[in-house]
């Protein structure tokens, strides 16, 4: 199932897409897509609905994929090719670091460059949307806990990351870093998460053209090694890192400016396209 | 006014503390202590009242004091002193840190020393809750954002935060590692956040004896400053950094075990108190 959310920011609806790629209203079945409505529960209850018999919704505008995440969790360096374009190299264990769930937009939603920005950079990434409470669960049934995925673009203004006093999180958490969607692809959807196409294009020029098959640290183990440090819940969002590409390991450098259109998908999961605006 | 919440996990009460130290019913009056009940009108609505007219509370737990936290924000490094014994310097610029808004507790819940963990140990800090959105604010005007304080317990695992692969919210986020309360004390309590005796002792002997008159970068500063990098938002929580005298600093470190028990407090904004459990 695509499950998507469809209106003004802060006045969605839950929707699933049919068969034609309409969006059916359900929220007359669901509060929401998030908390109960993406457990194993809720999901089989969707599962059960012909979308047929769902009023359609206009789709004017597509809202984050996913409500009420509680944490927005990212993997660092999990591409040993993009680790080489940024100096890095592949750390023993994963990097984890948060975005600020205030991050959270819509998949088309201009993005905002923040003021005094000048190295507002893209990364395309595989985002896991956690259906069930895990904690100290292993690898082998760390599936059990994924509700599904998105398309989650990770972008990231460098300077605050790297040049602003220590800890990535100041420079990943600015207002609309964070788009996820367009749909919740629930996980029956994608046979193998580990080997889906991964792109994403400036102004058309084609940036990052890559594979969650290079992914060092897999979904499977990505959920189970988090689970290990903290409780993941329902809604719950993990970005699991970029492959080569980005601007930073350009040389030289290059990065977004207003009026830039960066456009990013991945196999199965949808695409997503923003503006690229000075904050006000 | 201190405002708080009483009740099992899940289930608390939004309540006030009366002039007699009893904690008088909410909740016909505001849904939660958070979102809208903090912002400067809903806290004018609850000033109106008066206490003695609510219903009392029997108090057999105290949860976390603001409820629907959507990020729980961390100053790193935030005194000179704390800084020194960690083998840092004062960062240039304040460093930024998140911890899992899943780790968040009552002031004297069990608190889990997570599996595999060796090195738990104990920081006092200075919470500060926002009441109303914030974005691109001056220092001059950031305190009118700022619902009041609280008493943190940035409990940090410092083999997971320092040891397992950069960035340190992994050795911040584990569950029951936020522990905020007893009260929401609003700002009118508090004449100057920045002298305010802080403390905390581990079964009874005292490891941390400072005050926020130490601290690098004041409230009103770290309030504008992070409004810089993304929104805060009502409910929002930022732990401004903790004084001299974590185990981490001590020669040889010394760090938590099951059994040990952590009592804290700030002056004007009550004391928490903590027994350490292994997790299941």
């Amino acid at each position: 199932m695509k499950l998507m959310r469809v209106g003004r920011p802060g006045q969605e609806k839950p929707a699933i897409l049919d068969a034609e790629g309409k969006a059916r209203d359900l929220s007359q079945h669901v509060a929401d897509i998030g908390g109960a409505a993406i457990s194993p529960e809720g999901l089989a209850k969707i599962a059960a609905l012909d979308p047929r018999t769902l009023p359609e919704l206009q789709v004017d505008r597509i809202g984050a994929c996913v409500a009420g995440t509680g944490k927005f969790i990212c993997i660092g360096l999990n591409f040993s090719d993009h680790a080489a374009e940024t100096g890095a190299t592949v750390p023993p264990e994963p990097v984890i670091f948060m975005k600020a769930t205030s991050a959270i937009c819509g998949p088309n939603d201009n993005v905002l460059i923040p003021r005094g920005s000048e190295k507002t950079d893209w990364e395309v990434e595989l985002g896991v949307v956690i259906g069930k409470t895990a904690k100290y669960v292993s690898e082998a049934e760390a599936m059990d806990y994924v509700a599904g995925y998105c398309v989650s673009h990770d972008v990231s203004e460098r300077g605050f990351q790297t040049e602003r006093s220590g800890q990535w999180t100041k420079g990943k958490s600015c207002d609309t870093f964070g788009p996820i969607g367009p749909w919740l692809v629930t996980k029956d959807e994608i046979a193998d998460p580990q080997n889906l196409g991964m792109w994403l294009k400036v102004n058309g020029e084609t940036m990052q053209d890559g594979s969650s098959k290079t992914m060092v640290y897999g979904v499977a183990f990505v959920v189970s090694y988090l689970s290990q440090f903290m409780s993941l819940q329902p809604g719950d969002v993990i970005s699991t890192g970029t492959p080569p590409g980005v601007g930073m390991g350009m040389k030289p450098p290059r990065y977004l400016k207003p009026g830039d259109v960066v456009e990013l998908g991945i196999e199965g999961l949808g695409t997503q396209r923003q503006t690229f605006v000075a904050d006000r």
